[in-house]
């Protein structure tokens, strides 16, 4: 038979003192005397109150406490869905067992022992975005495994990441309904797979408005002087090109940088859209908008999966979050 | 008497079969029948082996759980500090359970009973910085408690923080370095701790040099927005101004802006450094460097809070990291 739950009421009655008092010294305040407390506390021992909360867990076959693997956790955007996951699972009294770096190399197998040994409730998997896939873990744990921020091989896996087809349709819808027709693409590499679906699918809408790219789309890589570089080529090559869609919000900083270097005005010549939402990722509430962009949904991503790891049925196949338009400056 | 510990090899030993294949079956590949797999373990369950790590940890009287207050976890400061400390304990098989917002209101009382429940091994309070003090909790826990980036008015406390003084004296020192003479700071409100601070330290660090303030300090926000605005007036007000020192990149972004609609060339004509290394952050290896920074040593709190919380006897009072400069194009 099951112990029964030992409750703060029980301490205070087999301990003789009210409720408020039984709190008071099992939560350290100072405004009960040093005797009282200790009586309180030796009380809570012999009952076994401070051990319950393990122990039910314990008993119910269950550590409450989710493993989370990582590609890299110091990469910034996993950083968002990592803290995101762990606000709302703390919520739920939930503990994250964090293992970084363990899921491609030779250390995977290890680490799944080691978190099934300790009985974790599930596994998060957050990856560093849609660019390339996740390995699928699910068949090696006998608990749910949940995808962050990645994508999978394996259709029956529960992942929830961001949307690159609704990213580039919401780009492009963004810039015609500012009047722009004379539309550019920089992003990065030609092999990259959100990249090459916001390129796309962004194709796609220009062509729903009967229209076409004004330059050559221009891939080269995630970086602020790519940015820049292509920027210069395209306003060289294209000097009519009103509006450019920038994969990202970095691409979209150098592209500023040397759209106001040829004398052009932003937005009144060019306007310029990002990717992103990187001045609220690092700012919070303190910024002030500058730039465009679209947010991928990455603190959506986070609470998503944190509600939907412990439900009983989770949904196998990829759920994508809503990308935002974040209107500012730049267009 | 405590029970052995039931290792692998015990398990493989009692099934018959190879360690090679006790792992496999209990790590889940495919590549051994579905026979051997639920033979080997049937046999890790009878033994124990699966249920080893909780059922250790509790028999010891420890959760290998470390509660993590935070005041506001959405806080891009903050989620570096809690991924980083994260990803160190994970390392060393300590899960993390997070409460946020739950340090300064009515629920902190609550959190403690809870995480006293829970067994937590040791505690760590995340702070969003040095603008203003945490209230100290240490009294309340009877496991070690850790603040980082933060700091409490209880001298006894553990806590490691970045250094307002040496960001100041660093900032003022590269500037020197630089050639620079004419030096104006921007910076965040005048009742900001961490604001202050780091003016009264570069002043210091100028008059080490027999040098002055070229124009007063204004104070006022955190701030692209005010970067812009209180840059514009530095230079209409002090024309010769040849650097300023921007209390964080947030202002320093603002005031390029400002200082190159002035017709003014960055570096060429005024030097910008800021605080933060907000690029480095959001941008992880992705980035190409363009803002000379300050790094105030986030990633290296997470790491030292992780390290010494578990430590024998961690050492009271404030320890400060050390800040780097990050030299990039605007010095």
């Amino acid at each position: 038979m099951a112990k029964p739950v030992i409750t703060l009421s029980d301490v205070a009655a087999a301990a003789g003192v009210s409720l408020s008092t039984a709190s008071k010294a099992l939560n350290g305040t100072d405004r009960i005397s040093a005797a009282t407390r200790q009586h309180v506390r030796t009380t809570a021992d012999q009952l076994g109150f401070r051990h319950n909360a393990l122990a039910r867990s314990f008993a119910r076959g269950r550590s409450q406490t989710i493993g989370v693997l990582t590609h890299r956790a110091s990469n910034p955007f996993t950083r968002v869905v990592l803290a995101t996951a762990a606000t709302e699972l703390g919520a739920k009294e939930q503990a994250i067992l964090l293992y970084d770096a363990r899921i491609d190399d030779h250390d995977v197998t290890e680490s799944i022992l080691q978190l099934r040994a300790r009985r974790i409730d599930g596994v998060i998997v957050i990856g560093t975005g849609t660019s390339f896939p996740t390995p699928s873990l699910t068949s090696r744990f006998d608990v749910p495994v949940i995808y962050a921020f990645t994508y999978t091989e394996n259709p029956d896996d529960v992942t929830i990441t961001s949307d690159d087809d609704a990213i580039g349709r919401i780009a492009i819808q963004h810039l015609l309904s500012k009047g722009r027709r004379k539309i550019a693409h920089i992003t990065a590499e030609p092999h990259d797979n959100a990249a090459v679906k916001r390129a796309a699918s962004a194709k796609e809408m220009l062509a729903e408005a009967g229209l076409a790219w004004a330059a050559p789309v221009r891939f080269g890589r995630w970086r602020e002087d790519w940015g820049a570089e292509a920027a210069a080529a395209v306003l060289a090559e294209s000097p009519d090109v009103d509006a450019i869609f920038c994969g990202s919000d970095a691409i979209a900083r150098g592209a500023e940088r040397a759209v106001r270097a040829a004398g052009r005005d932003v937005p009144g010549d060019v306007s310029l859209i990002g990717v992103d939402n990187w001045e609220q990722l690092m700012h919070d509430q303190r910024t002030s908008r500058h730039l465009t962009t679209v947010d991928v949904g990455l603190e959506e991503i986070g609470r998503q999966v944190a509600a939907q790891l412990l439900e009983p049925d989770p949904k196998p196949g990829i759920q994508y979050v809503a990308p935002q338009i974040v209107t500012a400056e730049t267009t």
